[in-house]
């Protein structure tokens, strides 16, 4: 072999081993991982079709099932992060003038939107302000109005801290023939989720919030009328890599090669879901809520307000209202450069509004909450 | 907070800790991430927008211009497995209609024509035989019937071990007004390659083959011709996840949010590229020629001849001719069982016909090559 030509140089970095600063992540997400799911991550690998990395594939569509409590038999991690998980939803069961409803109360339900639009749908949206949620009569009224063939919701929405009850829903869904749809990025494993109780057809997570593993990996639920519509469609999905008619073969019993699959992001995943399985999943809603509450009652003690309701609060992140006088970016610039920790600015209609405080999975711990309320009341008093 | 359903603990499997057997993988991919790749990919987590994951990847994308010798400012890792970043390059540059040529000498011509379909491509083929690669001559022909806007070809075809040069192809390009796009998958950063000398102007490639990091992330490059092509468009990239006109303002001078990175992969592929530029890139396809030609002198000792003729075989993987009356399957089962080495089946017209084997990265060692032909001695004379 010679070479023909002569190497440029000019990018051939020189780059000091790899260091980052000690931040504690209570941001909307990424959250730190568990040092358990970190470890699992450095395991040596094996191929993607051996037969012990299988059995892993088996544990992990097991656990996902337990967190989600549905008995989907397609329940697998996406081999990218949540917004491909989000958007498989879409690609799989949208056909061209499909009719989908999305429920729009923050980013996401926008986020859905588009992603919607770019498969050929009929969007259609009902609207509540940012940090609210819909009733289930406010529901019924636009399932009547727009007959969609899905209705998208958003369970936990990360932009604005509000939980969507979604009890009733599924019931209505198949009053009006039409599938339901529900972000759960930032309640799985750590908000009651209770998927097929509930009749959600189609849902979908990230790893990095109450999961407590890097992004990279992203737990997707496809129920039996889901694939129905997937199965009935005339055309092929028009994303390769997310079609779940080729993806569903290499996680169900063909383990057919389809991509080369994520083989220690799973191993992350399926650390962060024994990790769950250990710690039981009433004992870790509990717990999510108990930091939740303490960590509310140390605002209130600051005199901070939190921007949703009570009742429909997310223990896994709380949006709080920035007081009248305070420069929001230069609060989360001190506390990440002088306590080395990470929250969130506001997004879209909260800007400027809201901080956004994630309590997620390893994360959710009193040491935590103290820790931040304390550089809270350092950073307000200056 | 109350739970208004009962807990399914179906599903709450008691796994034991992660273990898999130290598997030598020397199949088309994974192939064994570097240590240092697999201690950095467990470093603690900063968030995706913190100024110091910027610097990463800020290194990360100089790194990659190196690799690939492109001074292309679209230069980036996608969040997913290779898979997507080939999808990558179609759904931004392919609108409906537009006449796509394929070259098909292998399992991933095919998979490009599949992807390329999903857009809306008018698709168009030439073919060669499984192990043989496109002369300039013939390119040209194709490109004078076919008229294309983009030339698809695969540099380095893991399903057949044969290398297509590309040298010329570029300006064939240019003299027809098409785009060219190579997938070098098998290729980066183990077999030569001039992205911007030999006129290429969409790549991508995996992680998990020369690389030596886990899959999961995905290198990608775009040129400025392809970004011309992506800006004219008149509808929205019809892939929301992979759409460079969002995704290219996180990588690029905006460092706007789009999706949460995959920030541990990235710490993998920044180690997994830092070990190149320690190495040079001159060294580095050195050493996966002289390991190569060290294999196949072994095979010939051994009375096996491989599939693709001398001056076109990848020195990253070799296609081993299965003799007569040898059960092929049985002996990668018997390598896995008896020796801990993975090696892989044939794929699409060669099962059956060809072993493949790949000597990737920091797997390319003289000590594999002696243990893997000791292994294949003892297994098929028994």
């Amino acid at each position: 072999m010679t070479l023909n030509a002569s190497i440029n140089e000019t990018h051939r970095l020189q780059t000091p081993q790899l260091d980052v600063p000690p931040r504690l992540l209570m941001g909307p997400g990424p959250s730190n991982a568990h040092p358990r799911v970190l470890q699992a991550l450095g395991m040596r690998q094996v191929g993607h079709l051996d037969p012990c990395f299988i059995d892993l594939m088996n544990e992990v569509q097991a656990l996902l099932k337990y967190v989600w409590q549905t008995e989907n038999a397609t329940t697998i991690p996406v081999s990218a992060t949540g917004s491909a998980a989000m958007e498989a939803t879409l690609a799989n069961t949208v056909e061209s003038g499909d009719a989908v409803l999305v429920g729009v109360n923050g980013y996401f339900g926008h986020r859905l939107m588009d992603m919607a639009s770019r498969y050929g749908a009929d969007v259609r949206r009902i609207d509540k302000p940012w940090g609210q949620v819909f009733s289930l009569d406010e529901l019924r009224s636009g399932l009547e109005t727009h007959r969609p063939k899905i209705l998208a919701l958003v369970h936990a929405e990360t932009s604005t801290g509000a939980c969507q009850p979604l009890e009733g829903v599924g019931d209505l869904c198949c009053e009006y023939d039409c599938l339901l749809l529900a972000d759960t990025v930032t309640s799985l494993g750590g908000v009651p989720l209770f998927l097929d109780q509930w009749g959600v057809d189609m849902a979908y997570s990230g790893s990095q919030k109450c999961l407590s593993c890097p992004p990279g990996i992203s737990p997707l639920t496809l129920g039996a009328r889901a694939i129905e519509k997937l199965n009935q469609r005339s055309t092929k999905v028009p994303n390769w890599y997310l079609d779940m008619s080729m993806v569903g073969k290499y996680w169900g019993k063909e383990r057919t090669y389809h991509h080369t699959a994520p083989i220690n992001m799973i191993y992350g995943l399926r650390e962060a879901l024994r990790l769950i399985a250990e710690e039981g999943l009433a004992e870790r809603w509990a717990r999510h809520q108990a930091n939740a509450e303490l960590f509310w009652e140390g605002l209130a003690q600051l005199g901070l307000d939190c921007h949703v309701e009570r009742q429909y609060r997310l223990p896994s992140l709380t949006t709080v209202s920035i007081p009248e006088g305070v420069d929001s970016k230069a609060v989360t610039q001190k506390l990440l450069a002088n306590h080395n920790i990470e929250i969130g600015n506001g997004l879209g209609e909260l800007a400027g509004k809201a901080w956004r405080i994630g309590l997620m999975g390893f994360n959710s711990r009193p040491e935590n909450v103290y820790m931040l309320l304390d550089a809270f009341k350092q950073t307000l008093s200056k």
